[in-house]
């Protein structure tokens, strides 16, 4: 497809909850017909998760249409439909951590088969032109990659995307990626965001046997780092301030927990490890953990607090010549890697299933850290919920 | 020499002003004996600098025996003299950027001859037995290295280290290097402590032809920052936030120049920078500075604040991968590839040569940032100097 060339506007989106009216491989007369897909989602920043349905774009040449199975609940969901991050438009229904089989392709999609596994993670397209994109890190586009949800559709008429917690979506296949069929469907859901979040950052430190990662944090991305980096072959060890925590992050294979509110625990940790994937997404202290680095280590913040971080001691950093950074999802190219690279060492998310009818007392667990450590939307359970919610 | 053998304890340092008693290289008698040193230093927090003569040992068998005569005066001279960063031990003779000849070597230094033109910078040893010592980074020795002034020297008998405001010094062969002599010895003198802080970050980063380097702030070490950019084929652009400094820049060799109080020339240098050489000692916003980064850039700071910085917006780094990073000075092995890297590019530092009798005004115009760009002392005026003041 010509990047920029005009495109029929789509659908308009309903907010009037509907039972999905799928086309099936074989129904010959919806072949050209878009499709309205149950889903769940806000209408404003206070509604919680309601039933709604989406209008989802017919196939063009180069579309994949997906049935959803699965969808991880990400906190970015809750900022969003809770409209805490600002300038969110409504009805909007969350959910990146997709993960379904191929229900029909366009005339042009050749590396995609009805009937595959196949995932979407964070971004549906970006402008296929600059740097970054030319470059595999279609994250770090110049003109801003779209999410898949709640961002402005340049190529589909300006329309806003719509997330995966929905019966079905289309997505162009450059943005789609193959789920090795060895692993959990349900499980590699999470992967497509909270994994290759954290894999990104390891792999571009080039994280190998015998390096040291340490992981700050132990919610969905932290359970994640430990697990990819362990896969790496890096020893691990997990900074937490909660007691309650050791006993998980052992469980979860890292090597040494350390709790980091004890001074002197810090102080033993002092230039001992590589790398730092940092998870956490509130204001929080980085210079005891940049301690805690080897010369020309690194600390990769991952979450972005909604309040100012305390200030970083240059000193920390110029003293063992030590970066402080950051780093967003990953590129295509690498999301795919990394679903092969977990499929290659067995790895996937600890995960919870949840129904539609349970999405709004997730959010609230999730909020209060009360899950271990993703939860995941069976949206078989779309079409019921939604008739008991209108019932 | 083994590290860590025992050796005798040094002359004590006599606080009275005296004439050096410099043996010369034919001078048979006073070859095994240690020299005492015409000097200027403090004698407390806020003395000001006055004569002093120092005790150098006699050069054990891994020595080098210097004539000093050029030494840079830099920011952390008056610091230190002023007992700004604490924990002082004074009498305290400044001075890492020394510039002399060879006039005694230990039995055992055959990489120096008596005559040649040598140089020290901000270290005079290190313990050599730790990781970043074997990998040629002594600067960030496991244990400490040990500075050139002010510093406890673990292989002279713990005594304090005096620096290069000295008729003389006594180095081990390890930590002195070779100055070409196409250069002005002079204006080589500030290339080892602000050139080689420059070049180090310039060469981690790989600068090379095309790359775009900015720098923040055009002082002693600024202005090294453009030049040596320059020289590694960079385009460079000096951030400043005075207007007067922008015709010198120019005249310096950067290719623009930015005014980073102004908003819309901020913007417009939005994503064209790769690496950022931050040499501000004073506490300043950086979140501008990240804005004018490409993805995968990064800002060394050099400099380091008394008073606490800004906070870091995170989002700044994870939406370009963007990396934060510090750095202090180089090993000696890349001090000498930067000696040599200006030997063959003609670059030194652009000097005013001072008296001992003008350092105390050479001070406080440092502190007003009156010097373009680096005062050095001419260390033939200690002797006379010293005689007039006690006159």
């Amino acid at each position: 497809m010509t990047p920029g060339r005009p495109v029929p506007p789509p659908l308009a989106t309903p907010i009037v909850p509907a039972p999905e009216i799928a086309p099936t491989p074989e129904d010959g007369a919806a072949a050209e017909a878009g499709v309205l897909a149950a889903a769940y989602g806000a209408v404003s920043g206070g509604s919680g998760l309601v039933p709604l349905t989406v209008a989802r774009r017919a196939p063009k040449p180069d579309d994949v249409e997906i049935a959803i199975e699965f969808c991880g609940l990400c906190h970015s969901d809750v900022h969003a439909t809770r409209g805490e991050w600002g300038g969110q438009t409504y009805p909007l229904v969350p959910g990146h951590e997709i993960v379904g089989t191929v229900r029909r392709i366009g005339s042009d999609v050749t590396d995609f088969a009805v009937g595959d596994r196949v995932g979407v993670g964070c971004m549906v397209d970006s402008c296929r032109e600059c740097d970054s994109c030319l470059d595999g890190l279609e994250q770090y586009c110049e003109k801003g990659m779209t999410g898949t949800y709640g961002a402005k559709d340049r190529r589909n008429g300006g329309a806003i995307t719509q997330g995966g917690y929905s019966s079905s979506i289309v997505v162009d296949r450059r943005y789609v990626l193959h789920v090795p069929d060895s692993l959990d469907p349900a499980a590699v859901a999470p992967l497509l965001c909270a994994g290759v979040t954290t894999f990104s950052p390891l792999r571009h430190f080039e994280v190998e046997d015998g390096d040291v990662v340490g992981v700050v944090g132990l919610g969905g991305l932290g359970h994640m780092a430990v697990k990819l980096a362990k896969a790496m072959g890096a020893k691990v060890v997990v900074f937490t301030t909660s007691e309650s925590k050791v006993a998980a992050a052992l469980e979860l294979g890292a090597d040494e927990v350390v709790l980091s509110r004890d001074e002197a625990a810090m102080a033993a940790a002092d230039r001992t490890i590589d790398l730092i994937i940092d998870t956490v997404a509130a204001p929080h202290d980085l210079n005891p953990f940049f301690r805690t680095l080897r010369v020309d280590g690194a600390l990769f913040q991952l979450g972005l607090p909604s309040e100012a971080m305390p200030p970083v001691n240059p000193g920390s950093l110029i003293r063992r010549r030590i970066a402080y950074a950051g780093s967003l999802i990953g590129g295509i190219a690498e999301t795919q890697e990394m679903l092969d690279f977990c499929a290659e060492h067995g790895v996937v998310a600890d995960i919870e299933m949840v129904s539609a009818g349970q999405l709004n007392d997730a959010y609230d667990r999730m909020v209060a850290g009360d899950v271990k450590y993703r939860f995941v939307l069976d949206t078989s359970t779309l079409q019921a919920a939604a008739e008991e919610a209108n019932a």
